[in-house]
């Protein structure tokens, strides 16, 4: 991701409307800056500079022209799920659309999922393991599988072009139980009991409409851990998302990430499209390697996440640099150079690491990266890049990519409308 | 866990060995009080008054009587692996332990697993994913299993009559993949990637000598989520630990987590029993399940903690307490009932949540409690308390333990010495 955690329309909140976040979010939470900053960390100081004056952080907005959880500088933490609908029923498809987008509303600004019935006769209306927590950024980003677009809903022709199958790639070994879905809701926080908290109560919400296809964790280090904001660092030790494209400039924005009125159709306009990828990590067999071979596999320094030959993170790539035998200082086959695309292909990545146990069938550890991008058209962005990256990259030594998913995410919601009022 | 975090002996620091530590870790620890707090809040306001002045949080001392991990309050995250031995020789595992000490000593100290060799032609000695991280109060604790005391190492002879084959509890549905192992490793801190980091650290450095069994991670709301550092809740939405024993009493830490010198073998003076369980929650039963019959089940109110029939938290459980009718207020196969044993017999809780994606079989969350606890004698402890449980907790409608394990957590190390020591 962005190093500089640039702050996004989402979190640009004038005094007013933080004050009243604040209140409706009935924490608590209208502390002044300094205070803020001591219980919020993980916003990097920068960020914080850009979105000052905030009164009430911690509270990212649902509602706008946009979803959040696209350009929303990256949270620590996400609870991830797929959904398969249950359901024949457009209108029970519009009507859990409707339920999901006013409990997202009340979740990401802090409060319960749904007011309590008050009769302790009734299952509670929240699951309450997120009482008296802080709102932690959260932010809930909802998205449209394929499979969506099938017969079930009378749907078939409203299927974006760009939501295109995606195809096989080289060495891929994409495993069913962490692919696809029919809906994905993607959950960020800065604390993984939100998280969780959300995912859980919007499955809870979906009985007889949707059930779980998949649900996937990931953290990133925590803000207290790094109150610097600098690049974190994957399972494999490197920096992760240095060259990710500025997205707190809105050309950027409108370039990389989201899809324009001149695109089809115009139900997407404001959306984006999200790829998902679970990439399992050969940890052990990359424990192994020279030093120098996991650099030139990266083709950056280890340390200081400079290109190679340089010195410092941000320095330019050059990849036409020769060394004095007249060979590439950077490999033409590293994962720097290769995602480079001559500068002309971007995405914006937004990915997560993952550890989840042992694989029981090789007693190694089931780890390595989330990663998720968001694109205005996979077709011309993430499809070619990851051809590219999965024909030659040296990292495809060390990586495997066993879940996989592509999915239109929709424009934002208006208060009073919901989240795919500009489908149904 | 004990709401109030009473600082253990392992966070008294005095000026002097902070700075210290401070300077040896090379992370440039060394703040104002008012700036530790804000970088890192996840230790409670009352356990900072208790262990204040503090010149460098984020360091629990690794040497002492005692292992760290234990009576330390809680840190935010686990990430735990048991291991099996593949060596034969007790040489290997005496240099292995030894290895492993200098490892652990080094990496809650905020430094990398070991000095770089400085050749790219050799693999990294460190990981590298916890370059530039604050060492977040990483503590990392080591246990055996009873398969550790088999014939291979000639210490059969050895094997405390403690360290018992646990009984099969009513209900048990235990799977091999989440238990037992010849070592168990506890690694705890205030950040996910630190955890991550040291545990496969001390994996990598084990290879030809040891593998992975299992590997558990957990969580609990972030000190960010929670600056006010109440009991944490379960996933159940409960609250976890209210009445968990004042540790930081030295006579109550004797009675209930260390074992003495009066008690057999002697190279576990100063140790404690783990024991840990995997405790599968029916997350989607329980959501269907109204709110009386969740407090009925655990015996507490569910938004203040407090008893059944009281209004706080803290107030005192007077299990003998009547209705109107003549029936107790608070049922007495409730889980406080039960858990109380006449207030006789206690143990030292120290569990965490899991998350851990979808069960592929029943499409059902996998996520519940990773318990673990502490106790001077699981026999007259754990055994008794969760054979009651077992047998008529209302609870158990909710859950099912699907994980096990009894590890003998050796005494703590000097400098110059090394776990196990006592032993070997």
């Amino acid at each position: 991701m962005e190093n500089k955690h640039p702050a996004s329309d989402n979190t640009k909140l004038t005094r007013r409307e933080a004050l009243k976040l604040a209140g409706v979010g009935g924490l608590g939470l209208i502390l002044g800056a300094t205070g803020v900053k001591s219980l919020l960390p993980s916003a990097s100081s920068s960020e914080k500079a850009a979105a000052a004056p905030v009164l009430a952080d911690g509270i990212i907005p649902f509602y706008g022209k946009h979803q959040a959880g696209i350009i929303t500088p990256m949270q620590d933490f996400i609870c991830m799920g797929a959904f398969d609908l249950t359901t024949a029923s457009l209108d029970d498809v519009r009507k859990l659309f409707q339920s999901w987008t006013a409990a997202a509303a009340r979740l990401t600004a802090g409060k319960t999922a749904d007011e309590e019935s008050g009769s302790p006769h009734l299952p509670p209306a929240d699951t309450g393991e997120s009482a008296g927590l802080n709102p932690m950024r959260l932010t809930i980003t909802f998205g449209l599988g394929a499979s969506f677009f099938d017969e079930r809903f009378g749907l078939s022709g409203k299927r974006p072009a760009a939501l295109v199958d995606l195809p096989r790639f080289n060495s891929d070994e994409i495993r069913k139980e962490w692919s696809g879905g029919d809906v994905v809701v993607q959950v960020c926080a800065n604390d993984p009991q939100v998280a969780f908290h959300a995912l859980r109560n919007l499955a809870r919400i979906a009985r007889g409409k949707a059930v779980l296809h998949w649900v996937q964790e990931g953290f990133q280090r925590t803000g207290a851990a790094d109150p610097s904001g600098s690049t974190p660092r994957n399972l494999m030790g490197f920096k992760d998302g240095t060259n990710n494209p500025k997205v707190s400039d809105p050309a950027v924005a409108d370039e990389v990430v989201w899809v324009q009125p001149s695109d089809e159709p115009a139900w997407m306009t404001g959306g984006s499209y999200m790829v998902m990828r679970r990439i399992r990590m050969r940890i052990e067999v990359w424990d192994r390697s020279a030093l120098d071979d996991q650099e030139n596999t990266f083709g950056r320094h280890r340390d200081s996440g400079a290109p190679l030959g340089k010195t410092n993170e941000f320095d330019d790539l050059e990849l036409d640099r020769k060394d004095a035998n007249g060979n590439p200082v950077i490999p033409v086959n590293s994962h720097v150079a290769l995602a480079h695309m001559e500068g002309k292909v971007k995405i914006l990545r937004r990915g997560y690491s993952y550890s989840s146990g042992l694989d029981a069938r090789t007693g190694q550890l089931d780890a390595g990266l989330l990663f998720i991008c968001f694109n205005r058209d996979p077709r011309k962005q993430f499809i070619p890049m990851q051809q590219k990256l999965a024909s030659v990259d040296l990292l495809n030594e060390y990586i495997t990519h066993v879940g996989s998913g592509l999915y239109a995410c929709l424009p934002g919601a208006s208060e009073g409308g919901y989240i795919g009022d500009t489908l149904f």
